[in-house]
């Protein structure tokens, strides 16, 4: 890897022509021949039980093949975790499926699905977390509504609070937001001979294999799953897609034919997942001269209706909850309760954006009340290299220093927001974090993934990769590890679709995990084929294998007396061995975790990263506009700046959607955000001057010295954003979002306190 | 491999359920969304010279999108050998096509079609091979007719024949026979973003995708080519494949819409493909006790319109034109001639069927010259362990004298056909073969194969393998291996659809090559989990790995101590282990050839087999039934007996067909034999009594110890057949097919000279 050459250079994204020229195929674009259409018919109410479900007058739409129930599922209808195909006897949120309706047309479906008469009694439900964990609340699952709870423990709280000189108590909440991706969810399932093949956009192939074996009765190798191109996943496309899978393969396997649903805007708000709600009680404990002495922290997470992936989302939120500080004594616990709301499952940032928007307004809470710099302060307690974390893990490539001397370098941290146009006030405010990186303990299986190619015989190479492109340019960071280690140009390069069938189970791409674990093994992939090839060539030369330098689709010797053309040399090593490939795992180093103790290593490694926000507040309508903001990432190595960038700019782009606008609401366990219309996200018109930095600082733990950052860029913006709407105002908000509402409270309070002139109650 | 206990198994095989119960999908079952139909336009002149194309009014056709010509075909119009897309300036065949129409319909198409103006003038053309190496002769490339040749020679020919007792001097002639897969050659090309997707049952994907990247102007990688289930092959669905995919490709491009052309079977005689009609002229040597002195062989072969793999065919008919024998003084030649004739190509057997007829034949009428048992003659002259080829090549697992050993004892070859009913005469007769295995000497890559499988997380497999599945079962054998080795039930296995965008290119399924070649990679790759397995395990157990048996989907020690389930032992592995895969490439051992003095190996290893046939034959009708029919073939280590046996019974049966009933006609270059009404095929209902014994005698060239035997099963039977024909009439057929006319001439001769009584003379 010249990494120093070609991190900077900008490469044809394999998936732009297709995106640009609409030639690329969404699943939306699909069909085949006979292809049927599954419509979901759902009660609408948060708790349910029903009692008969009557499809005979759907039956009788024109074009209506079938109408489907729990009864039809074939497989086992709660796996692989609790959520099942269609709900069987009772309903748990307003969402939830309960029948399919299969017809010849879409607009047939819909007409039937109408149609389908669910006779149902509605039951009491809770909406409320708290609410939900109390003595006879409405029970979900089991015995109690309890659903998941993570613990961390350390030194001695008693003491470490009696050894502070300040003590802040603080609670904060965060909202419900939603992925956003542009592509609802969707899938087409076409029966095989032996099995079911099954197009869908999901983040996770191979999860979506096993999920739908598991539904639908079969071995996990009687499933293929192709991924058309992903519209948008920002998290999501995993369990929802799940179910939509499993729908359209139940309903193929009934009527032998190909079956398709793709949802409306409408039902991805309805049945899809979103991110947890959590409320936060903190109770931090300092020194005068800011040292902490003490956090205790008390979490409660909405889990919604199903328990899905909340216990890996609320097992990170507990091990992050305290930013990345040393806090010698220290108990977290963080629980989730089920509630008859939408479901709460992975969304881009997975439990950090929570808890870091709790921990980093806190941080500034405190330095106001020491009376310090926030930065100082966040320095002082800071993780360095070395420092061991709450659970016993000693942390190596600590870079969170480097990031805030970066931000202090970036940012006019220590200055006054200059003066705002009239009728506004500025503020500023920052941020830093960590963050574990990839999956985590706890998981069954090596945290790994396989990257393959075959050099064609006229020297140009097909790469298999079962990391997903999902916009975020996976793929191509793949490719350009290759064509760097081989001196191949990326135009002779090409990525196979997503498929199953073919691709070793390189997991799902999520937990920023992508670059990490597909780049090492491209890099083993790459070397695999160089060693190869070099044997043959060096051979040739009467060379030293080592000697031999892979550039500009040529291989040469170091001293040049050498020299062959890449695709000659190809033609050459087919004379001499039987192939021309790469073939390449890697897997993340192995964490110990003691399950019962609760202690050991979290994650194989953690990123940092800080921020620096400018707001510009209207003191009119409470509008926050964020005319600076830095991002400062750790990101290892640098594979592709223009692209690392650009992912850090997305980040930034949903954080501030969750910052300001984002809030998905419900009333009594119905929906009241239907569509984008009452759903603000931010848009490019929003920013400002956005300034990302991917801090290059090579990680210590994989070959290739990277790190993943796509999460950690929801993470940092939140808290900058609301500390520095606290600097405009005097006032903190600490339930998200910030939005015009809140805000606007907010400037009336600071009016009261006589801390900003201007604004509505002065007019 | 436990080989002895598994070999006569009888395994569910892969594609059965699907073509037994019509799920499986051929070419003509796909249809995408907006797809168009393309038909071809053919002038039907031997010889012609374009002058004009005329396509307005084709273009008024209601449906029609366009029609195109060689001036379109994007890339080179003559690759990878001579045989262009489409005709540019000459037609060369009567088959050959000048331009194509792309419509809505399949019916607009063809009308459309016939209304392309095509202004030419015919071209003085040749149909005959010894005519068109004349002088003066209408040549159809450069500067001459001259297509091809191989010479192979040893010894002093003439000091051989004048150490002889006796000489004979034959002539031998084969006919144009042709493939006759039920199912025709066709093509879907759909365009891609940046290169093209084709589906074509064709036999070697990877070579049609690197003749499509040639003809259509892309990189090998950008073309990738998918295979759907494969209706019969017999050594054709290839050059025809590349052509019909090159114009639906071109097609695909221009119109930026999915192309589909499926030829009628009308097309597929006019256009496609045919065995290569020999004449051979045999001149032997031999003394009174039978060895052979000397022998010289000249042949010429019909090459047809274009050079295609005719180079390979005179190769391979060259190396074996002696028949297996030792032959000291030798003169080889064969040379191939174009003529305006049906392209002669691959045709399953290669060259060997035409010159083993020769041979064989001639190897009883020197039996009986020299009075002698032809079996016996056969065994003095026999290839032994060790002996010399005539280019130098010292055999080695030379099983031709087991074989000839098997023959007696299983057919009564010295005893006199029984009596015949009334009108009717029988005779027996007997061949052997020896047939060089895989591709040899002469092609620029190794003779390679890769296999690779994943296992799932639920203990299934999932196999890769490049090796086409046509009917042979070839597929089962790398699952079997897999099976066997991994100790895992075949019906957890699953092997993918053939797609070159996923798989190493693996080489075509040609050659008797699958066996051998994806036989060997599998087990390479079997191994290579086993022992990947093997490491966790043992060390789990404190056992060492060769302790370790893996049997009956379990893990266990020799000593039965411990075991383990093969599902639970891989969730054990993917907890310690990245992937839990096999992944193995094979190459035949390396063949070293003296391409200037035309000597030194040709095959790495060869195959033997002898036949014994007996016929009965009606005097009235001259109709020929083989009432038994003995096909033993040294197959090496037998994999799976009842495949093997298929595969010989298929061979035998296509076989007969060449020997008796099966010819391509033509008259002045123009095909008479339009479907299978005028071209007699063999059926189930024309075998008597077959017995096929794949004779088991490890290989040793190969691990596996494996043969290929698809081609040297259509090999032994015409000869057998033939000299069977001669016992019974006492008159010797020289020339194929030994159909009614041929066989009531020799009949009429037989009775003339009184060698047998009855038949048609006589009623």
């Amino acid at each position: 890897m010249k990494n120093e050459i070609s991190k900077r250079k900008i490469y044809d994204r394999q998936d732009a022509y297709a995106k640009i020229t609409g030639k690329a195929k969404y699943i939306d674009d699909l069909k085949f021949p006979g292809m049927l259409y599954v419509q979901t018919v759902r009660i609408g109410a948060p708790h349910a039980r029903i009692l008969n479900i009557d499809s005979s007058e759907a039956l009788k739409v024109k074009g209506v093949v079938g109408v489907y129930t729990a009864k039809d599922v074939p497989g086992v209808n709660q796996t692989p975790k609790d959520r099942p195909a269609l709900a069987e006897k009772e309903t748990k949120f307003a969402g939830d499926g309960v029948a399919i309706v299969v017809a010849n047309t879409k607009v047939q479906a819909a007409k039937a699905a109408k149609l389908v008469k669910i006779e149902y009694e509605e039951l009491p439900y809770v909406v409320n977390p708290e609410e939900a964990l109390k003595e006879g609340a409405p029970i979900l699952h089991g015995n109690s509504n309890f659903a998941a709870s993570h613990k961390t423990v350390k030194g001695n709280l008693e003491k470490g609070f009696a050894e502070a000189d300040v003590i802040l108590e603080r609670e904060f909440s965060t909202q419900r937001v939603m992925h956003s991706a542009i592509e609802p969810d969707g899938a087409i399932a076409i029966p095989e001979a032996k099995g079911v093949l099954i197009y869908c956009p999901g983040k996770g192939p191979f999860n979506i294999k096993r999920a739908v074996a598991a539904y639908c009765g079969f071995n996990e190798n009687q499933v293929r799953v192709i991924q058309p191109t992903l519209g948008g996943v920002f998290g999501g496309k995993d369990s929802d897609i799940n179910i939509i899978a499993s729908r359209v393969t139940m309903a193929a396997m009934i009527t032998g034919r190909p079956c398709k649903m793709v949802w409306n805007r409408e039902e991805v708000l309805e049945e899809g997942t979103k991110r947890h709600p959590f409320k936060l009680k903190y109770k931090i404990g300092a020194k005068k001269d800011g040292y902490i002495t003490a956090m205790e922290i008390n979490g409660l997470v909405d889990v919604g209706a199903y328990i899905t992936k909340s216990q890996a989302t609320i097992w990170r939120a507990t091990v992050e909850a305290t930013g990345p500080y040393n806090v010698e004594n220290l108990s977290t616990n963080i629980v989730g309760a089920f509630t008859n709301n939408t479901i709460s499952d992975a969304v881009r940032g997975f439990g950090s954006p929570q808890v870091d928007f709790a921990s980093e307004s806190l941080m500034n809470e405190l330095a106001k009340e020491l009376g310090m710099d926030p930065l100082e302060l966040r320095r002082i307690n800071a993780f360095k290299e070395g420092s061991i974390t709450a659970t016993g893990q000693k942390l190596q490539s600590v870079n969170l220093m480097a990031c805030l001397d970066k931000l202090e370098e970036e940012f006019p941290v220590h200055e006054k927001s200059g003066p705002a146009p009239k009728g506004k006030v500025r503020g500023r405010g920052i941020s830093c974090i960590f963050r574990g990186e990839a999956m985590g303990a706890g998981f069954p299986v090596k945290d790994a993934a396989a990257v393959s190619f075959h050099v064609e015989k006229d020297g140009t190479i097909v790469v298999l990769s079962g990391i997903t492109e999902q916009g975020q340019g996976g793929t191509n960071v793949v490719l350009q590890i290759i064509s760097e280690t081989l001196g191949v140009s990326i135009e002779n390069m090409r990525i196979s679709p997503l498929d199953t069938s073919y691709l070793p189970d390189s997991g799902a791409t999520v937990g920023s995990r992508g670059t990490i674990t597909s780049g090492n093994a491209a890099l083993v992939a790459a070397n695999d084929a160089k060693d190869r090839m070099s044997k043959v060539i060096a051979k040739k030369w009467g060379a030293k294998c080592e000697d031999l330098v892979f550039e500009n689709d040529t291989i040469f010797t170091k001293d040049k007396s050498e020299n062959i053309s890449f695709k000659e040399a190809v033609t050459l090593c087919y004379k001499e061995i039987p192939g021309v490939y790469g073939y390449g795992w890697w897997s993340l180093p192995p964490v110990w975790w003691d399950f019962e103790k609760n202690c050991g290593e979290t994650y194989a490694s953690f990123n940092y990263g800080a921020c620096g926000a400018e707001v510009e507040i209207d003191l009119i309508t409470g509008k926050v506009d964020v005319i600076n903001l830095v991002a400062i990432h750790d990101v290892g190595r640098i594979i592709n700046e223009a692209e690392v960038k650009a992912q850090i700019a997305g980040g930034v782009s949903m954080a501030l959607g969750f910052a300001l606008t984002e809030e998905v609401t419900t009333k009594n366990g119905k929906l009241l955000t239907k569509n984008f219309d009452k759903y603000l996200l931010q848009t490019t018109a929003d920013f400002y001057n956005l300034k990302t930095i991917p801090l290059e600082a090579k990680a210590g733990n994989n070959p290739l010295g990277v790190k993943g950052v796509s999460e950690s860029s929801t993470a940092t913006v939140s808290p900058a954003v609301l500390n520095a709407i606290e600097n405009a105002l005097g006032v903190r908000i600490r339930n998200l979002p910030a939005d015009l509402e809140s805000v606007f409270s907010a400037i009336e309070e600071s009016q009261k306190l006589g801390y900003i002139q201007g604004g509505a109650i002065n007019e």
